[in-house]
């Protein structure tokens, strides 16, 4: 069987530039675009199979766990996982740990090397000692969307670069004229979101040295749902009327500062702009519609099931970390310029 | 193993009350209560074990059967019949099927009687010969939030009256002062929201024998999801701008109609009026908050997990029907009185 990353050696390219020409997504010059399909021919690789595939399938069964199936995030990537292991024809099977890390070591223990080969991992609660343990018991691990690229977890991982996704949340503010920027945080400060808040810092401090100590002031750590955002937002209006916008570090809670500024009788965007992350379903159905800025969470999903696929067919020695593409801006209706303030 | 069914039997109630007396919910007088917890205690019923059951049970795994993941109120039962398998000490397999019963049935085959013993069905989009199929191979069938208990399916089922959904939502609108009522159906007319449009034209001919004839021009059959009540709100307000109110069957579509309203400049409840069926968490979490008809979704997926752990432990000759509790209308802030055109 010929793998992704095989066809990535041969063309001299990423495995997420593969994903984007496989899938006619992404920015992928011709030559480059050119050179993938060439190696993808030369070496048989055969990405799609038909929906058929999954009737005829007997091949492993996936698993994927997730830490809150209510957070809609992860029904959005459960949906791509299982059109992209379907399409391999292989079944997937979602396991919902609701925030518990002891319920999800014992799905681990239950589930990995028995019912599912491969365990699709997206939860930020489950203890590293247990994924390796699932591995030693001859299941495949991918750690989907791991937040820094640059450091590399020592499992098998699709990378995401939040950071990035943060100073793109940033500049997009900056550039619109507001330096009053509160933050609101879907995480503790040493959580799974944090460095996105440090892509924040990092645009702020290139604009203007004094900034980021402003910003501590104006920051909430949360939950990561809409009424953790909700709270935070009132409570940082409260402390600081004159706030011109609110970067949120992810889409569920932006919701939630929406419908704050709402019930404070705040205008979107004229009064106070508002950007999130992730560009959830939900960010172009909310009104005013939300400025986001989007990963790439249908390629991750993809890349994760052909990675664990991948590894259950050879396991190499070494974690493999697969970078997935950069994230991007996507504005719509909840960003404006900054008000003057007189 | 001592059943619910046996405890509702010897206390002279229905499997709905001891389910609510145990849940402490709904509502159940004092000697009923009494005579509930006086069988539990006679026969031995242990309805919660604790947390460390999943750790240590090894018994049956349980499959869930979804159509769309992606649909919210499909997480939020996931999630009730998840913790309500885990404390029974069973772990849940959660399966998306994309909407497509050949998907369906490819899960069923691969999963139904080997690695789960009892599958849970939410899907409207599985053939019945599939599902009985499947029973002869050994595993227990349970559809899940069944919407006819008068009229049951054949299989053994959870049911949920809703009909009566529909009749007290446009109850509510009737006593609000609306006469005229757009219809929004997040199905086909011979689909699995019909019986909630029956509800709504039973209401309404028991007021004035003649609304229902003009409620049939004023009615959209369309995708269940925010989308389809988008576009049918629009195109129901076109063709008649003088309506007063939408009654929606569903949450889901209904957010769409909020939306649309707020595209056209219209205030809710002040010139239109919105009511939904279910009560996601989106419907609190709306603005505005969306009054709806809330159907019993943790019991039903309480009930579901007992029922098919029953059925595993002793198949009955003839299919089992439970009936869930009343719906129940949560008046919020979409619907007020209607406005008087001139």
């Amino acid at each position: 069987m010929t793998t992704l990353t095989e066809v990535a050696r041969h063309a001299g390219v990423t495995p997420a530039t593969v994903s984007n020409v496989l899938r006619n997504r992404g920015k992928v010059g011709a030559a480059t675009r050119e050179r993938v399909l060439a190696s993808v021919e030369a070496l048989g690789y055969r990405p799609n199979l038909t929906a058929r595939a999954l009737a005829e399938g007997r091949g492993p069964t996936l698993a994927l766990m997730v830490s809150s199936i209510a957070n809609p995030f992860y029904p959005e990537f459960a949906l791509e996982a299982e059109r992209a292991a379907r399409k391999r024809g292989h079944f997937l099977l979602v396991c919902n740990t609701d925030d518990d890390s002891n319920v999800g070591s014992a799905y681990l223990d239950r589930i990995a090397g028995t019912l599912s080969q491969g365990v699709l991992v997206m939860n930020a609660d489950l203890h590293f000692d247990d994924l390796i343990k699932t591995q030693r018991r001859g299941a495949s691990v991918v750690l989907c969307m791991w937040e820094r690229p640059d450091d590399p977890p020592g499992l098998s991982c699709i990378a995401v670069d939040f950071r990035q996704a943060g100073r793109l949340a940033a500049r997009h503010l900056l550039e619109l004229g507001h330096r009053r920027i509160g933050a609101i945080v879907g995480s503790a400060p040493n959580g799974v979101q944090a460095i996105r808040y440090v892509g924040l810092v990092d645009a702020l401090a290139q604009v203007d040295a004094s900034l980021p100590a402003k910003l501590e002031q104006e920051t909430r750590f949360v939950e990561d749902d809409v009424e953790g955002g909700y709270a935070a937002a009132m409570d940082l209006l409260d402390a600081s009327p004159d706030l011109t916008a609110i970067f949120v570090s992810n889409d569920f809670p932006a919701l939630g500062v929406l419908h704050a500024a709402a019930d404070r009788g705040l205008r979107v965007p004229e009064d106070l702009s508002v950007i999130g992350i992730t560009d959830i379903h939900w960010a172009r159905l909310s009104r005013p519609a939300l400025t986001t800025v989007a990963v790439p969470t249908a390629q991750a999903a993809e890349m994760a099931v052909e990675l664990v696929l991948e590894l259950i067919h050879d396991t190499p020695k070494e974690p493999t970390t697969w970078i997935a593409g950069e994230p991007q801006l996507v504005v719509r209706k909840s960003t404006g310029p900054a008000p003057s303030r007189g």
